[in-house]
């Protein structure tokens, strides 16, 4: 039985979204966040790192967003949520998660996890006033030449369109105007209609 | 024939090494940064994000260390360099090359890189005076939990040791005392005696 660690508003409902996805059987447990539950021991010995998301397998505990979700695509083939036999397609599956989780969601966390970065309030306010411009030139890059459509690699479905959703999702509060962006609104459109991605937000605000 | 695009003392030398160790025919094409060659319109159209490394295939460029590191592993099995036929344990592979990719590289970005997330002197320069804090809690949780020993995923050597070997040369210039990790620093001795890494470095600065 997989456990998915999550908070509710963070990256880990990308591979909640793609656990429902991949019809996969699995169980959530919510970390609470306000009451810094990341950061105790319990949940320490689950990830050291003290963040979201965590995926406990059989054989022990996954960390990492673009990890977790090549993990579920390679465990679940049948659902055919990547390009598992042609490495070049899958190389670029891969490199479109690790720009979202490198560029695209480091840009984000400087509004609200500044004091990974600095020492001080007035450098962790200096670093809030960029995010606009930061997020946006993420965003502005997968518009004009990431983004394949209709789906982010094209005519097929995969895990970098349930992570893409989720990172959209956080625009409109990292202060960029998504009306820049037609693709990516459509994109997220698109996403918020299927039923797998109804059912894994519902359960992470239940 | 691969191309590897690289600039001397990036990331680039991760798959440069991996390169080496795979036995691949490629070639290298040096840039720039000193001229901003990595912003100017030829290299743009091979890499629109104006970063190294980018990998040249048949089929097309490629981007992201971690990505580019997984697809040399998967493109010459025989150098047995990833656990490829097993999906948890590729997937912790690439959990530590994602850690290193958006955690610690990022945590260095911001000693030259600052103008990334800030717009002003000010912040910039406060953003420095945390780099040797962040770098650091970056290399701790390597040295306590993620580095198995010898190599980073124990036994076998893969694709994360060249990445972490290459981002463990930073240390000293991000202020960081390498004495504090004495398992990175044996790694690093080690890595340094291979004869793939010294012909990849010593190509680096012909």
């Amino acid at each position: 039985m997989l456990i998915l660690y999550y908070a509710p508003h963070t990256c880990a409902l990308a591979p909640h979204i793609a656990l429902e996805d991949a019809g996969a059987n699995y169980q959530t447990v919510r970390i609470d966040f306000a009451a810094q539950e990341q950061r105790q021991g319990d949940y320490l010995a689950v990830n050291p790192k003290g963040r979201v998301p965590s995926l406990a397998t059989e054989r022990g505990v996954l960390t990492e967003t673009p990890a977790i979700l090549a993990f579920i695509a390679q465990t679940f083939p049948a659902a055919e949520l990547a390009p598992l036999t042609d490495p070049y397609a899958f190389a670029e599956v891969q490199a479109f998660n690790s720009y979202l989780c490198a560029t695209v969601h480091v840009a984000h966390a400087h509004r609200m996890r500044g004091s990974r970065w600095a020492d001080d309030g007035a450098t962790i306010a200096g670093m809030k006033r960029a995010v606009p411009r930061a997020v946006g030139g993420g965003f502005e890059l997968i518009e004009t030449s990431l983004l394949k459509g209709p789906w982010v690699m094209g005519e097929a479905y995969t895990v970098c369109d349930p992570y893409l959703f989720t990172l959209s999702q956080w625009l409109e509060a990292d202060g960029v105007d998504l009306l820049r962006f037609p693709r990516v609104f459509d994109h997220r459109a698109r996403m918020a209609g299927r039923p797998q991605v109804q059912r894994a937000i519902a359960a992470e605000l239940a």
